[in-house]
């Protein structure tokens, strides 16, 4: 029977990481289980670094970005000395279940480490990039895609202002889901992403072609798994000899006051993981699938995403 | 065949009805047929009241809160005169398809219009109530949610300062859904929605034995078709003799710049709703439904929302 | 010399208190001094709720709304038992100054009780409703604003788009700056505020013509202290037969993350009120005047704000 | 006496032109003078592009960035021809005065242009650099401040939470005014500016030294005219070998609705605008002076900016 739970985070940051730490925590204590919180991912699980988190250590915290656990990176994981550490302390403190709020990193390390030491691993999908296979939604996604689209309308209002051509580039350094998101939502002329080929010069030719016609500004995203914006507009400057600049907008899109689904989804998604080492189950990874909390298993999800780009991508060109 | 289709919008605004507009449009028109914009709803289609829309005709509308083409109420299309003259202005005008963009109302209308004069009507889910039976999410949900977290979010600032008890009246005439993500996103102590019968002794008894173990503030949300925060604070301040606030959001919530999944749906629906018409079908609402683009008929669209609320309270009434 | 200051926030929260209170524990501790927290106002004096703030106690606050030293009520402070009370305290901790964050009610508290006791206080203003006599800018009025503002701009989406007339009601019981501020950069056509008689009858007149030239949408903006927004939207429906909204934004405005405005000045007004207390001047409140940091006597702060209104007014009316 | 003037937009784009756009045409027609838009700044005046604008020419913009007038470089306006011609459509349109909307750049091709041909010319300072020698607050700087403030709190979530160094690369080539507000309003570490010469080695010191006592976040901005964020972070890395990244926000601090303060100070900059040309007052720019409407004669104007930088960086420092 669960009487212990630890929580951690791990990889980047991401804008619900919070919420899930609330769900996970009063979720826990309302099923009378004790939840502990490890600190910097699994380093605090190498180090001790973790203590006994109570019904008020997690208020406040459902309207802040990044996470009260902190994370970081963790080489010394990935040894199997440090793996030992990380079992030590799982066993001093007694602890019957891990719950694991990240992206694929961190479910490769819960996948490995469950296995191996046999500690029940839950995983929540968290991550600004939406990159886990078999999961449509992860937590923090929605809130950095609002974020990059407020950037956008900004710099539109340039675009138009100025007549001027602009790439700005957005999270995804294996996917374009979020690049794809962004395009469309800000009506954006182009978009490029790590999945597809994309034939610049071709693109070059739509400008010229359209500037012909009057089209005045153009946006064009490119997710940073695809390419550089500032290296994209040198190459169109050169190819139309039309002005034009590039934006990275970088970490802005990773903190920030989590979006209402965002958080909605973090407390669901707190709640199954805690629900699922109740039952006794391990090995797998919560996230939204269908517009429902879903879980697949940890094997699946760490695998490289697929998912039906060309129906958006089809339609950024369709409205353009 | 399809040659040209008109579209409107009725009811109350809602924040992506533009990018909608832009998608019949711009979709329509690279599917070879003209699209005609009908202002202020029935009533345009009744006075003659439309204009064909062009590609740039949409141009810049997809970030704009509100609608283009206005809406308004009509009594008159609810009279046998007021749709003879709105069937004379689709005949006249040779329109072979209606993109009605709205909520229940709208599409009772629409449904029994099409079905009385034969006239290929399809809906898109717009509402900010998101109150449409069959249909998981509506254009303008996300971005009313998102307004009211904000809200939410700031009178925390204030309950928490001032150790007070709030009383937030959000949309939601017959439906809670807004009320309940709002409450579980932000954190809410309590929630009263019109599918519910709430016990509002019982929640200041809760308020009272929190208050003597040391809780400081409340925030309870209550959908406006479930009683009005003014009076429902009221009756705390004189059950509990704690000094209670209320906050009205009202129509803040209706307008705004659309969130990203608030345009991305929108978007997407607006290419469904003419794919529909182009296909030779009619009769249907088109929303998301499990995560996706999907249809429901007319005649189910418009009974009472049926959606399971139990796991939302329950889990708002564990995380508090 | 100045060896201990206190530090509270009192009267109603105002976005920017928490980085003023940043500035007095750092400026403070910068210049050897110790800086203690009060809780909840005059009752944490009255009742020994202080605690010596460091470094890192005010880590992270400069950002957030609301005031972590909390704020209250306090009529026992207005009796000769509470003040003794609080002086013993102030007594007992050996502080030689208070700062005293708040408004009109706060300054006058700590001009009496100053100089009945003999303690050094001094005053940073911060209201949101920017009543404070002699000063042009207080922490708080720039953020409740810019809250007001985007409200005011959500509304006009739908004022536009289903052509009504709106009444919003803002902050501001006895002073109508917000509403003026608001009016003007919200593009509002009328205003109403408690500064100045107001003819609804005329306001009418000039909807009825407007009307009739093909004007559509208004948005009046009326302070709380010139009206309430439910009573004067039914009255302009009577009177115009034109449906007519009424919003009130109520405690939204008084939360929320400040803006830079609101902090800047918040911080250097928290410098200053320090600098004060170690010259050993004292009964003076710090506020922005001719865009600068200023001081006002406490007995000139606590009269009723004259303000030019008439060029703010005038300019609403012209640019409408 | 003057009866048509005309309104142009040069340079940068800011938030809040279109305010003042808004003011000089409404403020104009209500003085009984028309008013004549003029696109893409000296660019439409040496190629008439140009229109009268009526009063609803500029309903809605208040609320949007950008400016509709458009604006661009016009290096032919800096040869005797492009004069001769902008001077000769001053002349076919009887365009009794100019009122330029810009920057630096804006002004000292107004003033020399005024002069040589006798055109009325009057400036409105607009500019997100707020770089104008003797004017305190142009319109957009608060506005760009506020956008930028956002993405540092923003990273503040991840610095914290991830424990790292960012460095920030915020809008000012030749003026650190905003890398210092935003500094001080972010609660930023360290600020380098073009006006100060600045000790990475220091700095880097500061960090070590910080590090080692506990501090494990570090937010440190940079004006664009002081160096680059991505090679500053790159030093840092080498010289502490702790990670930094690095962010250089670019346009997105240049577009966006504009803030309160940004839309105020436009509309009474455009009524103070045009009542200079109607008293016959030429060769002035106006901007806010000590909280209020002010002007400086072009010519101090384009000198470089002289402010007090050194109370405000001691703050930083002071505060950190």
């Amino acid at each position: 029977m669960i009487k212990r739970i630890a929580v951690l985070t791990t990889g980047g940051d991401a804008p619900g990481m919070n919420p899930a730490i609330r769900a996970v925590v009063r979720y826990g204590l309302a099923n009378k289980i004790e939840v502990m919180g490890v600190f910097r991912g699994w380093w605090g699980l190498i180090n001790e670094e973790l203590k006994v988190l109570e019904h008020r250590s997690v208020s406040g915290i459902i309207s802040q970005g990044g996470t009260i656990l902190k994370t970081a990176r963790c080489p010394e994981f990935e040894t199997k000395e440090g793996q030992e550490r990380a079992f030590n302390t799982v066993k001093k403190f007694a602890i019957d279940g891990l719950v694991v709020i990240g992206g694929n990193g961190s479910f490769t390390a819960a996948h490995l480490f469950g296995a191996k030491y046999n500690v029940p691993c839950v995983g929540i999908a968290a991550s600004i990039d939406n990159d886990i296979n078999g999961i449509d939604y992860t937590i923090g996604a929605d809130t950095a895609i609002n974020t990059a689209l407020a950037a956008i309308d900004n710099i539109r209002d340039t675009a138009t202002s100025m007549e001027r051509i602009f790439v700005v580039e957005v999270m995804g350094r294996k996917c374009g889901f979020i690049a794809l998101a962004v395009a469309l939502a800000g009506g954006c002329e182009e978009v490029f992403i790590p999945e597809k080929p994309f034939d610049l010069e071709e693109a070059c030719h739509n400008i010229v072609h359209g500037n012909l016609a009057g089209k005045i500004s153009w946006i064009i995203v490119v997710a940073e798994g695809a390419g550089h914006a500032e290296d994209i507009a040198k190459k169109i400057t050169e190819m139309t000899s039309l002005e034009t600049r590039s934006v990275t907008l970088g970490h802005i899109q990773r903190g920030g006051r989590p979006t209402a689904f965002s958080r909605d989804i973090a407390l669901n998604l707190g709640k199954a993981a805690v629900d699922c080492l109740l039952k006794g189950e391990k090995d797998k990874a919560f996230g939204i699938v269908n517009g429902h909390v879903a879980s697949v298993d940890f094997a699946t999800a760490i695998k490289k995403k697929e998912f039906n780009l060309e129906g958006i991508y089809s339609l950024i060109k369709t409205l353009t």
